[in-house]
């Protein structure tokens, strides 16, 4: 079906639509079958999960094989200076902004093969569709790889996306990971940490932002619904804590005269937990990470660090959740005789999707004969950063019994393809 | 003095007595700071600590140091099979079982510079004194450094003086800790794990076993007293625990839907130090190390190891706060959603001091005109394992404001010598 075809198709009764392209579930399935493979478990299997932190030598291998599937799909992939990856593709009226989709492919460790690979993959594959099909779109196309969405190096996510929303902290080049400064983590993937600035793109440079990703939840899978049109991203504050005890001898110091940081930080973590539960609401709050010093069997830990992290769609509402614990950390303070400091590292405003791409995406359910459900989004994702430069929207696939960050995590691949074909669909109408 | 002239200076009056030897506290100071450098913190002083875990390159290296030592004092190190270094120094009465004396030179990962070191070159600091002195004791000396006394290595504490004592556990040569086989951390310092067996000692093969020790606690310190005299050390027993729930995404996992390992974990670690303290007495009880998977701040956390430790002079005492902790885990576990297994993996009888060498060691510091207390030992020690095996004996110094198992342990310089010295004149007595 040429292009002339393809527009005048658009405009037909539902019987002429039926005709129009749809995506290759099957290889969209291989691909995201072969990027697997990067970061896998030795011995394992595509069941077994994926550790494909950002910068790591995974996600150096991941992101080549992204470009060489792009390159299959006579896409042209650059490297920007955040190390995001994107390609362009011709549109008939080549001055207009393009429509701009994708996701990432960085991963947290003992993650799963759809956060993200399925939104970047399936980019990639509505393009070869176009080619196949032999339609040009009005407006240009643009896929986008974004880098170090998890934020797990240099705890800090959606990094790749902020340096194109010019939302770069002061000092984040200079923050160093694993023994390695992150400007030289951005070398490392192709990216140049002294032309950062050249990676932020200007409000209005494309047309809109869309995203296809896994819920990550348990409600459309529980509900039996295939798509989810989001209505908006949930706000994510996230603070360091540290807890300074002594560390002493763990058979020679009295109960009494222990200062002891991993009980304090245990009281804070059962804190958290009850505060952010005992308000009525879909908010959520969580100890993710803890390191202990010196951590020995005999040895009362002198020193905590821990992460929480705060969500809702309200962002004074976690504000209001972070003052009750930090109330609560200056009593278990005193009763612990240790020092608590809570630190906010993180900050992100919910993001709302924009109205009209919403509908959008509706209509291309609608189009497809696929029933859908609005619903917000309690994970982060690139969209909110495009979602400050222009308009933006995201489709969710169910996510088999919601789990999501670990190796079991899955959709079944009849829901990736009707996700990858509502993108194609909502594609194809954004740029005409 | 000759041996004749020393013999004949016991059976005398105080003024006679005066002219007994005394160690050099100069030197001994000389070789504790020459110890130090080994698993010193880079860039750092001696007052910045120590991290000499069993069978790292530090240990190793500080083992050499000591073997460097012996040799100096005109002894000739040899390294058994479990890897425990040891020299004999000859007696007028071959025959005669020696009397056996030294500590241990490993350290938990940031401990000090007194616990263990002073015991082990204090013992050769006593072989030098008698070497200068000119004096031959009746009975054999042999000095002894015991290897893994710590236990971070492995999870499992006074392992060469357990391989002494015929108490090593079964499998115990095939654990793998950080990645290399016990049996190859045995081989690195020297020992032959093929000959494990040679490594035992018969009961009565020494006349008996004195080890000089750092309090580790702040009794001694707080009250201004020198020296104490140990009656016993206190049974220990560590369980490792694994706590099982499901990792997922912290930001689309609902609270009532969350099986969150941590959370339980903090529940557990409340819940022993509350157990522990709610019975009077002097019991501890520690979680020291814990372990979190994936642990990162966007995911709930699905697995947890910890330790628990606990320790007091009744091994039955801890046996019923093991069962009303074990009672506490099954219903946090109900109310997690979790599952907890609570393995005993460790545990040491209380080991009673010999009444005839504490009362030698008080005669010594009657002697000497040093304070003494008696005083049961918190902390374990490789002499409990001696006792096992013969008459036992433990000095204790004061361990300034208590504070041990961190880099600011530190024992005064006066103290030590003190403490060298009733360790040297408790050896005349018994070699006597």
């Amino acid at each position: 079906m040429n292009r002339r075809h393809f527009l005048g198709a658009l405009a037909l009764s539902s019987l002429a639509r039926a005709a129009a392209p749809r995506v290759n579930a099957a290889r969209l399935r291989e691909h995201l079958e072969g990027l697997s493979v990067y970061g896998r478990p030795a011995g394992g299997s595509f069941a077994d999960g994926v550790s494909r932190v950002a910068y790591s030598d995974a996600d150096v291998a991941g992101r080549a094989y992204v470009m060489r599937l792009m390159e299959a799909a006579g896409l042209k992939p650059r490297i920007d200076a955040a190390g995001n990856i994107s390609a362009h593709r011709a549109g008939s009226a080549p001055d207009l902004p393009p429509v701009l989709f994708g996701s990432h492919i960085d991963s947290v460790p003992g993650g799963g093969n759809f956060d993200g690979d399925l939104g970047s993959l399936a980019a990639i594959e509505v393009v070869q569709t176009l080619n196949e099909a032999g339609i040009t779109t009005r407006r240009p196309l643009e896929v986008v790889v974004w880098c170090n969405e998890e934020g797990v190096a240099y705890n800090n996510g959606l990094y790749g996306s902020r340096a194109a929303a010019g939302h770069l902290e002061e000092g984040e080049l200079d923050l160093v990971w694993n023994g390695v400064k992150k400007a030289d983590a951005i070398r490392k993937v192709g990216g140049n940490p002294e032309r950062i600035a050249e990676a932020r793109r200007a409000r209005g440079s494309f047309h809109c932002y869309l995203e296809l990703h896994i819920e990550q939840g348990g409600t459309l899978d529980r509900d039996g619904i295939p798509i989810g049109v989001v209505e908006g991203i949930v706000a994510i504050d996230r603070y360091d804590v540290e807890i300074r005890g002594f560390a002493n001898h763990a058979g020679t110091t009295p109960m009494p005269e222990r200062r002891d940081a991993l009980v304090a930080a245990s009281y804070l973590t059962v804190a958290v937990n009850e505060i952010v539960r005992r308000e009525p609401g879909r908010q959520v709050g969580t100890v993710g990470q803890i390191e202990v010093r010196p951590n020995a069997p005999n040895v009362v830990p002198g020193l905590v660090q821990l992460t929480v992290e705060l969500r809702d769609l309200s962002a004074a509402k976690i504000v209001g959740l972070a003052a009750q614990i930090r109330a609560r950390a200056a009593e278990i303070a005193r009763q612990t005789a240790t020092e608590i400091a809570m630190r906010q590292i993180a900050h992100h405003d919910p993001a709302l999707a924009t109205p009209e791409v919403q509908a959008s995406i509706e209509a291309a359910c609608a189009r497809l004969g696929l029933r859908s459900r609005r619903m917000p989004s309690g994970a982060g994702h690139d969209a909110q950063m495009m979602a400050v430069l222009g308009p933006m929207g995201m489709i969710f696939v169910p996510s088999v019994r919601g789990i999501s960050h670990a190796p079991q995590e899955s959709s079944r691949w009849e829901d990736c393809g009707r996700g990858a074909d509502v993108l194609l669909e909502t594609v194809l109408a954004q740029a005409s």
